[in-house]
């Protein structure tokens, strides 16, 4: 049975779409995997077969990322939100101050949480430029030198932003790459802790990857949990508790697809060629709005607006009823949102663009 | 293609195995599930479609337990583990103490993890009865009446050793049932908090339940991370943070072949018809040794020894060319164990016989 699937585009925000072939291959080993007779989740996260799959998910994204080996690469259980509490919880290392730069939505989450454990500093990042939402630039940004780190969110995912900056600082740079992570081309060793939800573009929700620079790894709080513990974790091998081992396996299998398709420079290009599409027909159509600034505009997260919003439902509907799914924008912003992750081929943002047109030259 | 699997039975520990027919269900729906198009792990845990899985989950569970109207039920990120510390976290509410029944690996594991934030009582249940491994009687236990809790484990997965007897208390009693939960009934008003991870009786592993009384809500530590916090997560209805949507789904099927199966009543006749005829065989060798005590053996871990330890690897590796899969025992106690959760058929146990009988009288 073939599914109907080939002609599902699936816009979600997270969890999000995945590769489809990777979704055939976990299909086809769902029940016997490595002719072991049994599911890849079925075994001994301890299993020599298991330690492979978790060793090899490693390298592939050290490969990919180009990651300096004076970094751990850890699978956290969870995803994002347990980061906020661990991020803190794990870096303050005494210090009573972390500089928080704000420009969306998660940023401002992780700001709440990090208010249990000190005094966050917090720059608001946000402006308006032309009428435009945009980001100042980063040498504006204020950052506290009494911080432990300085936090900031490089792809808004509600809001639609993206921060092409980092900060300017000696300070640890903590990044969350939730959204962005693995979509285009960064340099690892300037950071000191990078962490990502795998439910974007990495894999299934409840597993999250954090990379976090050695000198980092001394400084953790007495309260802090132990299975959120960086070093813990990195001493372990992630394997201090049981893993998500399913999604550990599956997340190496997005890896392996993303080399295969010629890393993260490839990915880069396509992810450019694809939010150029989306966005210069939105600039292009009276009927369309994105109100992001075109130097923060986010490669994964494109939201808009229609310039009747009376019409949202019925747009939602028709784009469903093509196959073009989960473009409802996220409820504390309303609108559209298409999210455009690694695994959404061109031609689902070709078939969306097509679909925008039709709807305008109806509905207008 | 028909896997080799069904002519293989696997007896790990955790992750274990999972009901055959939950598999053959989640890989016929992986690539297009509920008609999306999509996987079900690549919808928004807030589409309705996924509200469905959850509540349908829950209600399965409640109906399978019995879990009365004044308890919550969760669906956490991580496992035991993570319950080692949200337990003391959400649950001192103040107080300095809490009172911990040890009697094996686990339960000593949660009171290392409670140092953190407390002065644990612990009291050593685990005693020696003729020769044999066992626990004191309920009666015995000292329970501190300072205590904000009484801990235990009801089942200890690595020494074989199951407690058939609830602390005499009025205080909450917490027990982790991660490899005991949903295998034989239990009155859940007795209890202030039962949590489980999933990957020995549930479903894969990387997400965990929690049942939890009403008045147990308010207590929380102002440092609990709040993606671990009860109350929250009981407002949010486990939606806090992205849940791990693929084993929350899992899980609920593995509740749905339960109910179908018969409910718990009928899973713990079959569980004590597969321990009955293991420990029958044991007992009536003398090339093989369980040294638990009756009264306290475990219904779902049954650890044994070879008379002649250096035949271990030989045995092992006989054992899996009969597709008799993961029988290492721990590597803190060596020798062999055989895990019989709910998901493994009588059929696995008969064979596992046949072949112990053949080893006996091949090798003894």
């Amino acid at each position: 049975m073939e599914p109907m699937s080939d002609n599902v585009f699936n816009f979600s925000a997270g969890p999000a779409g995945l590769p489809r072939d990777v979704l055939k291959k976990a299909q086809s080993e769902l029940l016997d995997w490595n002719d072991l007779g049994t599911s890849v989740m079925e075994i001994s996260h301890r299993s020599k077969q298991f330690i492979q799959v978790a060793d090899e998910a490693e390298q592939d994204l050290r490969d990919l990322l180009n990651i300096p080996s004076n970094y751990k690469v850890l699978f956290c259980q969870g995803g994002a939100r347990a980061q906020f509490s661990a991020v803190p919880l794990n870096l303050l290392g005494g210090k009573d101050k972390a500089t928080y730069i704000d420009a969306g939505y998660w940023a401002q989450s992780a700001v709440d949480e990090a208010e249990k454990y000190c005094t966050p500093v917090v720059y608001q990042a946000k402006t308006e430029i032309e009428g435009k939402v945009a980001v100042q630039p980063a040498s504006e940004w204020f950052i506290d030198p009494d911080s432990a780190y300085v936090h900031f969110c490089p792809n808004e995912t509600i809001d639609g932003i993206e921060i092409n900056e980092l900060p300017d600082t000696d300070l640890p740079i903590v990044a969350d790459m939730s959204s962005t992570i693995l979509s285009r081309q960064i340099d690892v060793s300037k950071y000191g802790v990078i962490y990502a939800g795998a439910q974007k573009n990495i894999g299934p929700a409840g597993i999250c990857i954090a990379i976090v620079r050695d000198d980092l790894l001394e400084l953790a709080s007495d309260v802090l949990p132990t299975f959120l513990n960086y070093k813990v974790l990195a001493e372990k091998e992630s394997m201090y508790n049981t893993p998500p081992t399913f999604a550990w396996y599956l997340s190496g299998l997005v890896f392996k697809w993303l080399k295969e398709l010629g890393g993260v420079k490839a990915i880069e290009r396509i992810n450019r060629e694809k939010a150029a599409i989306l966005y210069d027909y939105i600039d292009a159509s009276p009927f369309y709005n994105n109100n992001v600034h075109a130097d923060n505009r986010s490669l994964m997260n494109v939201p808009f607006q229609l310039a009747k919003p009376e019409l949202d439902a019925k747009f939602l509907e028709l784009a469903d009823e093509r196959g073009l799914r989960a473009l409802k924008g996220h409820r504390a912003v309303g609108g559209m949102r298409a999210s455009i992750y690694n695994a959404m081929p061109v031609e689902g943002v070709q078939a969306l663009v097509s679909f925008m047109k039709e709807f305008e030259a109806e509905y207008a």
